[in-house]
């Protein structure tokens, strides 16, 4: 992870490294993020997860607040079709400032997880996994195009439901985008080299 | 086509030439779309028709997934007003990964789109074809730019009904569009080349 | 006006000048837009009209198409608190191509526009008019803006009603919006000049 | 604040210093902003604060003009979680240009205001407040997130309920927004930067 920072502003001096208990290896008078646990307790719940990336996009996070499911309304978010469960932190924690500040917070959060690849944080965001940088990446990516996809597909709906993708095809769909995450890799990554002047 | 790349990073040496079977006529170690099928097959079903735009705008794919038809909001999107059809590739093969990727597959969503020039992909995008390399950009992007306008027309109307394009309207409005869509053609490759650093 | 090109690809070259029947007086070559007639038209029946700005923005286009009216949501938007006629080509015309192209569209147009400075189109867009160039594209911009507002503020309503600007405010706020037109002036032209390379 | 110029042109020359009467100290041919009195009315008010940002956010606006009360969607907007109060200028001084325009209307505004750190204006905007700038400049940036999720959240829940930051955790949030408003000023203040070629 990098240091506490700006996403956008990360260099490579940011780049920190953490053991499993989210403790910096070498902090070098470098901060640490508050949140580190959401991503040292996760790949101690499941280390067939490489990658772990943490959002706060608008679109996902109205999903986290109400009773309506994420859905896969696309086969780029194939993904999603398994369903996505809910972490409220105010369940086992009461009243908090929302932060996964502590392992035990970071557990609770990995449990609810469980063995799907993206959970949502009730009031907060959400979490995409992968067995890749590539791959989480084109989750957190893909499950914020799907939420706004889905805002659109309800409103039109208006109650006469509508043709997600089922489990079947989700399974099927998601093989593939291993591939699509290769081609959009490389878009993203030369788009932020170019902002970045690496 | 392209090889099997993100659009934003084709250069002129990613171009690829396709029989009408969809095999490449000299790979050169390029590696082909596994969807190039959407186009083969629609050239082989529609003689007229000299270019063909697939894509999985956000604001579309909610009209492949209910049962609102895609209506024309405005003169731009007259090439709508016939209606716009919508595939889906689970009447026909059952679960699949979601993707027009042999020749049956593409030939079934030839047939779908008809004589239209628009159709849409249940839970995956949608295709624009046309005469010319500029009509079928054209029509792709004034799909997208309509599918936003009709999610908000819906919204407003609550029921009340909208006055969108007749048939009669539609058909006059689409000849005028081929003036617009050379206008817009000028704008939006320069655009590109600027991007591109041609 | 410009020649007929895609706005953004506009140089000073490109301006002409037309006689109040829409002819240009020095075409020299450039070829007119066909909806010439819009300005020409509305310049002829309302001598205190000094610019005349046609746009197709998808936010105000679904208010030409259901019987919601557009209101003024805030300040800015001011001009429209006296209300926003709708222009319906067919009323008069029948089914055609949606384009003012000729002297009696026009006059039509400018009749339903009245002494209003903004009107809707059906299926096709808007038009906004000021004593001055400032004034009109200020009112394009804010009809735009406006647009939006209101289509989260009657989402949010839901049919409870909403607060609007009434006439008296909106007729005092509008005076105010002459100093607020100058100081957006003076932004957008920098920001077109920036675009352009002068 | 900065001289009547469009805040995007802003350079250090136009930074104004005003009396707690909202008289210019040295205006030095500079001409102030006619709403100056919404900040120095409630610098009067309320000594804790030491910043105060204005704005006219499209999202946002809708919240003044119903009965729906904005509510804290997320951990980054906790400092909506105690309410956000409404000033409807017509209340007190009947129809005007809408413009808090003399100490009187600022007084009024800041008596709405009262305690809490932002304040929306009828068909007009908000006003974010804080301790320093940083915390007013995160306060008014994510007023505006959070008025975008509450649209989709209100859309989506359709009546059934949403689980908003409940007051308890907005007050525990808040602390923690201050680490990340430093965090989110040093992009911010690099992006204006960039922006302006300082």
């Amino acid at each position: 992870m990098s240091r506490a920072v700006a996403p956008a502003l990360v260099t490579p001096d940011d780049i920190m490294e953490f053991d499993l208990d989210s403790n910096p290896i070498d902090a070098n008078a470098r901060s640490s993020f508050l949140e580190r646990f959401i991503h040292g307790e996760i790949y101690k719940a499941r280390p067939d997860i490489q990658s772990v990336v943490h959002s706060h996009s608008p679109s996902v996070i109205p999903f986290g607040l109400v009773r309506v499911p994420l859905k896969a309304m696309f086969h780029n978010a194939a993904f999603l079709a398994e369903g996505v469960p809910v972490f409220d932190i105010r369940e086992k924690f009461g009243a908090t400032d929302m932060l996964v500040r502590d392992p035990e917070k970071g557990a609770a959060l990995a449990s609810v997880l469980g063995r799907k690849d993206v959970v949502l944080m009730r009031a907060h965001g959400s979490v995409a996994c992968g067995v890749t940088l590539q791959r989480a990446v084109f989750r957190a990516v893909y499950t914020e195009v799907n939420a706004r996809i889905q805002h659109w597909t309800i409103a039109l709906a208006n109650g006469t439901g509508m043709a997600a993708l089922d489990v079947d095809e989700g399974r099927l769909a998601d093989d593939v985008n291993q591939n699509a995450s290769k081609r959009a890799w490389e878009l993203w990554r030369s788009q932020v080299r170019a902002q970045v002047n690496w």
